[in-house]
C-alpha cells in the first residue's frame, strides 16, 4: 500500500518523524524548537485531556489558571528549583518595538526594559505558592487540591516533536495540605490516576515507581512515576508525581493555623503529564503502515468509504448509509462517511490506516445487493464481509476488543522485555543486543548511578512499587542491596 | 445580609473591584497586569468555553494549536499589524539565566542572547498564516477552518481584573477560503454565533454591527462586533470577527491553484472571544449582595443547606436529601449539598448569595416534618415554601424561568437606554444625563468621529447590522446620512 514510511527497524527514530508529520500530528513551525499541532493531532490531545479531566475531577481537584510570567525573584526563592530550571528559560526583558530610528525596521525599544525581567514559566510551582500564601490561613482552607491545564517553555537544545520541544502543552497539578502523610498519599494517589489513564485510555502498560534522587523534580523530596516502554527498547517517562515537603510552603512562606491554633507550614504536591503522552501513544501501538490509535482517544472510531461509480451509486449508498450513521451515533460512536469525490477509494483507505482509524468499513455494489459491509480492523489489518443485521454489534465488540488488544500486545512486548541480571557484563549485554528494561540490583549511590550512566547511557528509570525485597549485590560495587531497579536507556 | 459590597449606585467600578475579588472568581497577581482567575470563576470559564466550543464544531471548525511565540520579523511583515501590537508586547530576548559573577544572585546570561527576539504572542495571524502557506495549495484544501483555545498577552498599562489585563484566555479562529464572498459569510457567521452565545447562555442582549475605520482590528478590512451594555450605561465589546480581505495570505505568500488552475491568494478571516466576558457576565446581572449567574452558566445551579442542631439531625436530613441529589444529578442538573459543620447556615446563605447560585434550597426540622423545603431564587431573592412532591419540577421550571428572565431584564435594560438624538447638544445632555447607547446620525468621517471621541469620550461602538436606512444629517458636520450609528462610553 501507498503509506511510504520509513520501515521501523531500519530507523525508528525516522519513522516516527515521518510519522507524526504525515499522519496530520504535528510539524515543527517557524519558532525554533516550537510544534504545530495540528488539528488531527489536536483532537488525540483534546480526547486526552477530556479522559484526564474528568479524573481530576472525581478526585477533588477543580481547575484554576495561574499567569504565564514568573518574575525572576520568585524562580530564585527554592534553591534546587532554580537550578533545575534556570539554565533553559525564556526570558521577557522589554515591553515594546519601535520603528528603528535609522528606519532599519522594527527593533527592541531600550526605553521599555523592566525592571525586574519576567520568566515564561517552565513550571508553575513558585507563582503558585505565592498565591497560595494569601488563600490559606487555616487547616479548614485545606486541602486546597487544584489543577491547571497550560503552556510551559524549557529552552530545550534538542528538539523532537511531542517528545521534547521548547513550548509544551501540559496539566500541573498543585496541592497544599495540612500534614506529610495526606501529602504523600496524594502524590501516590495522582501516580495511581496516570497509571490507571495510561493502561485503561492510552492501552499503554506502565511500571509505577519512585524516581532516584539524582532524576528527581527540582525542589522534590520524592518524585513518582509512571514509565512505559517503546517499541524499540527504549523508557518513556509517561508522567511524574511528586511530594515536595514543605520546601515551597517555607521558600513562600505559607502556613496554617492548625486545629489547636498552631502556625505550621503546609505541605505540598505538584504532578504532571504534557503533550508528550502523544509520543508514548505512537511509540507504544503504531506501525509500519501509520498510526495504530485504541478506539478510546481516536477522534474517529469508524470511517465508511463508499465504493461507486457515479452519482447515482454514490446516492444509493447513502441512502443505506443514514440509518446506521444515525445508529451509531446515537450510541457515542465517532464515525465518518468519508463520500468526497475528490479522491477514490484506494486513496482513502491508505489516509485512514495511516491516520490509525481503528475500524474501517467498505460499501460497494455487491454488498449493497447482498446487505453486507467489508469490514477492517486497523490493529490487525484483517478483513471479513459482515452481514447489515450484525453491524452495529460487531462494531462495538471490535472497538472493544481493539482497545483490549493493543494492551494486551503492549502488556506482552513490555514483559517479554524486562531482564533480569545479576552481572554488569550481562548489563551491558542485555543493554546493548536485547534492550529494553534490565531489572539489576545497585547499592542505592549515585556514584554508582553515575558510572552506569557513563559507561552505558542507561539511567535508572524507578525503583519499582511493586518490586519484591530480595537480597543481593550491587552489580557495579558489589555492595549489599535489598532491591531491584529498573535501568533503560530512555527517551 | 452580610455581603459587605459597596454599592452600584455608590461607586461601580469599586463594587465591580470588590465583587470579583469576594465571589472568588479571580484576584490581582504578583505579576503586573497578570490576573490568577480563581477554581469558582474558571468554573464558570469552562462553561462558557464547553458552549462556544460546540458551537464552532457544529459550524465544522476544528481546533489546533500554534506557537505562543511570534519572531518579530513576522510581527512586521503585515504592516496595519505591527503598528497594532508593537507597543503593548512582551519581548523575549534571552534563553538562559546564570548566577551572577559577584555572587549577588541570579541574572539573565548576556552569552544567551537570542539571534531574533520573539514576542509572546498578541494575537496569532502572523504565525497562523506562515503555517496555512504550507498546507494550502489547492482549492481542495479549502476552506480551512480552525480554532484555537490560548493564552494571548498585550502590555495594557492600565489593567482591571477580566476587562483589561495583561495576559488573558480567548479563543481565536483564522479561517482561508477560496472566495472573497465565502470569507464574508463566514465572518458574519461567526458574528451571529458568537451573539447566539451571548444571548442563549450569558443572557446578555447585544447588538450586532460593524466596526468603523478608526475601530477595526489592525490588518482587517471589515470588523464586525456584538456589543452589550453594561448596569452602568457603559458599552462592551464582547467579541469580534473579522474580514481580513487578503492582507494576511500576501503578506505570507498564501496562494491557492484554483479549479481553472489559476494561482491566487487565499481569503481570510479571524474572530475571538476573551476572558473578557467574564466582566461582560458580571456586570450584565450582579447586584448589590453579589453575582448573579444565568443557570446555564452556573458551576452549581442548585445549593441545598441544611438546618439542624446536632449530628442525629443532619443524618435524617441527609437521609431526606439522597434520593433528590440522585434524581437531579440524572437531569444533568449540577446540584450541592453543603453538609459542613464548620459553617453556620447563615454564613452559607451569604456565601452562595455572593456566589450567585441562581437556586437555594434549605431544610429544617418543620420542613421535615412537613414534608417541604423552603425555595429562594437568586435573581429574584424571593422565597416560598414547596412540597417535596413538586420540588424537582420547581428546580426545573426555576432554573429555565431564571434564565429567561436574566436575559428579559436585561433586554429590557438595554433598549430603554438606546436613546435617538437629532442634535449635538441632546447628544451631550443625553450622555451625561441618562448615560447608555446614543443613536444618531454621523457623516462617515474619521475627523467627526475623534471630535466627538475628544469631546465628550463616546467613541461610536457598532453602525448596526439592523439599522434602517433614514434620511438624516450628521450631527456635528450637517453633511447628510443615511443610517444612525451607536455611541457611547466603552470599557
Amino acid at each position: 500500500m501507498g503509506n511510504k514510511l520509513t520501515k521501523r527497524n531500519e530507523d525508528y527514530s525516522k519513522w516516527y518523524n515521518e510519522l507524526v508529520v504525515n499522519a496530520d500530528l504535528a510539524e515543527n513551525s517557524g519558532v525554533r524548537g516550537c510544534m504545530v499541532i495540528k488539528p488531527y493531532g489536536f483532537a488525540i490531545w483534546e480526547k486526552m485531556q477530556a479522559g484526564l479531566d474528568k479524573m481530576f475531577k472525581d478526585t477533588g481537584h477543580e481547575n484554576a489558571y495561574f499567569p504565564l510570567f514568573i518574575p525572576k525573584s520568585y524562580l530564585s526563592k527554592e534553591a534546587d528549583h532554580v537550578e533545575g530550571f534556570a539554565k533553559e528559560c525564556a526570558v521577557v526583558t522589554h515591553y515594546r518595538l519601535k520603528n528603528a530610528e535609522d528606519g532599519s525596521g522594527i527593533v527592541v525599544d531600550p526605553d521599555a526594559r523592566l525592571e525586574e525581567e519576567l520568566i515564561v514559566r517552565p513550571t508553575s510551582e513558585t507563582i503558585i505558592w505565592d498565591t497560595y500564601r494569601r488563600w490559606i490561613q487555616s487547616y479548614r482552607d485545606l486541602p486546597l487540591l487544584i489543577n491547571q491545564w497550560a503552556n510551559v517553555v524549557r529552552w530545550e537544545m534538542r528538539t523532537r516533536l511531542f517528545l521534547r520541544t521548547a513550548e509544551f502543552l501540559w496539566q500541573e497539578g498543585h496541592t497544599a495540605h495540612a500534614t506529610e502523610k495526606e501529602a504523600i498519599e496524594e502524590a501516590e494517589q495522582m501516580m495511581n490516576v496516570y497509571a490507571e489513564f495510561a493502561e485503561g485510555h492510552m492501552a499503554m502498560p506502565v511500571i509505577k515507581g519512585l524516581k532516584t534522587e539524582s532524576e528527581r523534580f527540582a525542589g522534590a523530596l520524592e518524585t513518582y512515576c509512571i514509565e512505559a516502554m517503546m517499541q524499540d527498547g527504549k523508557a518513556l517517562q509517561a508522567g511524574t508525581s511528586h511530594f515536595l515537603g514543605q520546601n515551597f510552603a517555607k521558600a513562600f512562606d505559607v502556613k496554617f493555623a492548625s486545629k489547636e491554633g498552631k502556625q505550621e507550614h503546609v505541605w505540598a504536591t505538584s504532578w504532571g503529564v504534557s503533550t508528550r503522552l502523544m509520543g508514548a501513544l505512537i511509540m507504544t501501538h503504531s506501525d509500519d503502515n501509520g498510526l495504530v490509535l485504541p478506539p478510546k482517544l481516536a477522534p474517529i472510531q469508524v470511517v465508511i468509504v463508499p465504493i461507486y461509480k457515479g452519482m447515482e451509486q454514490l446516492e444509493a449508498i447513502a441512502e443505506k448509509i443514514g440509518p446506521l450513521l444515525k445508529e451509531l451515533r446515537g450510541k457515542g460512536i465517532s464515525v465518518k462517511f468519508d463520500d468526497r469525490d475528490t479522491h477514490k477509494p484506494g486513496f482513502k483507505f491508505n489516509e485512514y490506516e495511516l491516520k490509525g482509524v481503528p475500524v474501517r468499513l467498505a460499501v460497494g455494489q455487491r454488498d449493497l445487493a447482498n446487505g453486507t459491509f467489508e469490514v477492517a480492523r486497523r490493529d490487525t489489518l484483517t478483513k471479513e464481509t459482515v452481514s447489515e443485521n450484525e453491524i452495529v454489534q460487531k462494531i462495538k465488540f471490535l472497538l472493544d476488543d481493539i482497545q483490549k488488544n493493543l494492551y494486551q500486545k503492549a502488556h506482552d512486548f513490555t514483559y517479554d522485555n524486562i531482564t533480569e541480571v545479576n552481572s554488569y557484563d550481562e548489563f551491558k549485554k542485555v543493554l546493548e543486543e536485547k534492550g529494553g528494561f534490565v531489572s539489576a540490583h545497585w547499592d542505592g549511590t549515585i556514584e554508582t548511578e553515575n558510572k552506569i550512566k557513563e559507561e552505558t547511557k542507561a539511567t535508572i528509570r524507578c525503583i519499582p512499587i511493586a518490586a519484591k525485597n530480595e537480597e543481593g549485590t550491587c552489580l557495579v560495587s558489589g555492595k549489599p542491596s535489598s532491591k531491584r531497579v529498573l535501568f533503560a536507556k530512555a527517551y
